[in-house]
């Protein structure tokens, strides 16, 4: 078994996923991503206009299926063929651009993330060959 | 505390992270990814072609850094502005395309991964924007 600890915290405007979802600007609208204490280091040299990977943890996901439906309306398709939160693992991934980040605090833009999700990692966005 | 299971292992002709690394054709040299029996189900819609992103967990990282070595030879960076193995929660990613699929086995390319790497997830991959 593998374990992990959350290294930050997401607060938006999006309390639920409902709310996420039926939201047109949800992709423009920005977000602020905590880091905790522990990890503030880990943030130092992020700054405005970099496109960051943002892995999270689907924390109100309760079962992993193996089927799902994709997009949540269909056509069934196996997991591992979609973006679905109940996976294995539950874990998420989001790309976002960073607009500011002041010490341990950043504020982004594209996130597909819900207030409150725990942030597992945060990694340099590598650009589709 | 967050719990994890491997869904699957990597089976790949690079041992080490040097022998990777140090290999000029790590990234177009085929690897295999065998996904467990329990998790086969959620494989059966992924084809030759598809661009999937793999999440995967550094087993063999000792310890998480906050300020790490860029490319392992510098300049200094906090750990989020870098892809370093030695980060919190050790997940790494990589994007893979697939050469085939047989059942609960795909050959992919592209990977960044040695064999023996535990599978995390496997995600169609989002093209960046």
């Amino acid at each position: 078994m593998i374990t992990m600890e959350p290294v930050g915290v997401v607060h938006s405007p999006y309390k639920t996923t409902d709310e996420l979802h039926s939201a047109d600007d949800s992709r423009t609208t920005p977000v602020t991503i905590e880091v905790f204490e522990e990890y503030a280091e880990g943030l130092r040299d992020v700054s405005a206009g970099d496109k960051l990977t943002i892995l999270f943890y689907f924390h109100q996901s309760k079962e992993a299926k193996l089927i799902v439906l994709l997009k949540g309306v269909g056509p069934l398709a196996g997991v591992f063929s979609s973006r679905s939160p109940n996976r294995p693992n539950f874990i998420g991934s989001t790309d976002v651009e960073v607009l500011a980040r002041e010490g341990r605090v950043m504020e982004v833009i594209g996130a597909d993330m819900i207030d409150g999700t725990p942030v597992l990692d945060i990694k340099p966005t590598i650009i589709a060959r």
